[in-house]
């Protein structure tokens, strides 16, 4: 058995999410179906996390275990080949040893949130930023961010369907990144849960327009209650932007 | 009558290019058709240089002549309304006097060619940059570069269907940003010859490949004849960037 470790990179708009679905395009099958026209064979990928439809990364991490040995690059090259035009695309294939796992040997995610701060919508950009017309205001987004940092129940922050055992994770990092009309949102902890990037985004645009202040992101994060917080931001913002381990 | 600059961005890949064609879809007849729902007649839109299909624009500027007159906001709102899904939007609009004209008071005209230098496709990036598998040396390539500013006969580096009058241009300046894998290429010039950035960066990857050295451009360029320059690079990393009055 030899085990590899994939990087991989995808525009989240063509697929149904990370995980395989019956009758829907996902990234998994994708990539799995391009391994079995190398590698002659139904091969397993297991991704370190899932991401939900539109959600694009730079960086998810796969692992599949290859009946025979293979140069990392012919990996890469080959499952490239077969990859073309899909969506995605290996970034990198390196051979690990048999305990490494995508999933449980991650110690932490990072994914950014792209933001374009202009009232005309840019073609260029469609499908890879959420578009907010009306003026934001990036200092006040970044105090109300930081009241988030730390270990806390996310509750607030958290999606209806979330299947986390518990709501209690630790943000690690949140920092923003402003230049030009664009806002660009880093977070990065062990784990986060369903969709608390995304809300934790639609709540401090809100915070950014002036509806709500950085001391109300603080009590919703007290409250624990889904409703407080403001809406979930659109996939298409999000990137999965690294796994570390 | 009033006239209005717009400042246009589009995505190349859904247009034939700016200029109408008869059974294509142009960038020029998208802006007709939406400005006709708007004003409720048949207007003219006259763009300040044309870009072939593919090309992209981040700044393309355009005129037109209203029957009426309506506040900028009003102008760039409603034809962004009309061009939703289109490919193409309006960044900005502005009311100027009746003696601008979008091509003729064009002083100077900016492009900026993005390559990315890394062996795997990106799928966040296709269709926005020339993905460049082999590595380039980029201080090389700057160094070749600076052999063609300034005013030369750039025959070398002009399409076969160029309709230039002379083959006469001064490159006012070419600069490299070389950032993590990407190389972007700006100019500046008050006008070019067909297809002679795309010409000018297949030529110059030529020098980051190590296929020509920097004196070989300088030679390229007093040759006078295209055959001795590089391949034409791909129009899909070619963004008209700005144009200046």
């Amino acid at each position: 058995m030899y085990r590899y470790k994939l990087t991989i990179e995808y525009d989240g708009s063509n697929f149904s999410g990370w995980q395989k679905q019956e009758g829907e395009p996902s990234v998994q099958e994708t990539i799995a179906k391009a391994l079995q026209k190398f590698c002659g064979q139904e091969l397993e990928v297991c991704g370190a996390g899932r991401t939900d439809a539109g959600v694009h990364a730079l960086g998810q991490v796969a692992h599949f275990d290859a009946p025979k040995e293979y140069p990392e690059y012919t990996v890469r090259d080959a499952l490239n080949f077969y990859l073309q035009g899909s969506g995605a695309a290996i970034v990198k294939a390196e051979k690990v040893l048999d305990d490494f796992h995508a999933r449980f040997s991650a110690k932490e995610r990072s994914y950014i949130y792209r933001i374009l701060n202009r009232r005309s919508p840019s073609p260029l950009m469609a499908q890879r930023v959420w578009q907010v017309p009306l003026p934001l205001d990036g200092e006040k987004m970044s105090e109300a961010a930081e009241k988030l940092l730390g270990k806390h129940d996310f509750s607030s922050f958290r999606a209806a369907e979330c299947q986390a055992k518990s709501p209690v994770k630790t943000l690690d990092e949140i920092s923003f990144n402003c230049s030009g009309e664009e806002i660009i949102i880093y977070v990065r902890a062990r784990s986060f849960l369903h969709n608390q990037v995304r809300i934790i985004t639609g709540t401090l645009v809100q915070v950014g327009l002036g509806k709500l202040t950085p001391e109300d992101v603080a009590n919703i994060l007290k409250a624990k209650d889904r409703t407080k917080a403001g809406p979930t931001a659109p996939p298409f913002g999000l990137y999965l932007y690294q796994v570390h381990y």
